[in-house]
């Protein structure tokens, strides 16, 4: 076996962009399913300081790139 | 139906941790399964800067709370 699959969840929002609870609800949601995600990649045999500096770089990086995007509009 | 689940699929580390390989291999294994997950949460209903600003401080937060673990051993 080369690769974990597992399934991760993600719940829609129940709250509009304007309404100021979904902020809450949007870093509830996306903590779980973050952390299930790490246990992903732990199970796959990748350590914990590992998966933990990439998804930090991986995951600015992403911001950068979509401020990006946004400059260019 | 209040939330979307799909499959991330993490390959397996190839090379030992000593290995200067390693480091390659896990960015690209990691960003592409981050780019699935990110497919999830925008799957789900949420929209891009809400999704890439969240997770780039949940991983923070994860980085920060794992040194944390580290220095009390």
């Amino acid at each position: 076996m080369v690769s974990t699959r597992q399934t991760v969840r993600i719940s829609k929002p129940q709250h509009s962009t304007g309404d100021s609870y979904r902020t809450v609800e949007r870093e509830e949601v996306l903590a779980v399913a973050f952390r299930d995600f790490v246990q992903v990649a732990l199970a796959a045999g990748w350590n914990e300081p590992e998966v933990a500096l990439s998804l930090a770089d991986i995951a600015d990086d992403y911001v950068m790139a979509l401020a990006g995007r946004v400059a260019e509009k």
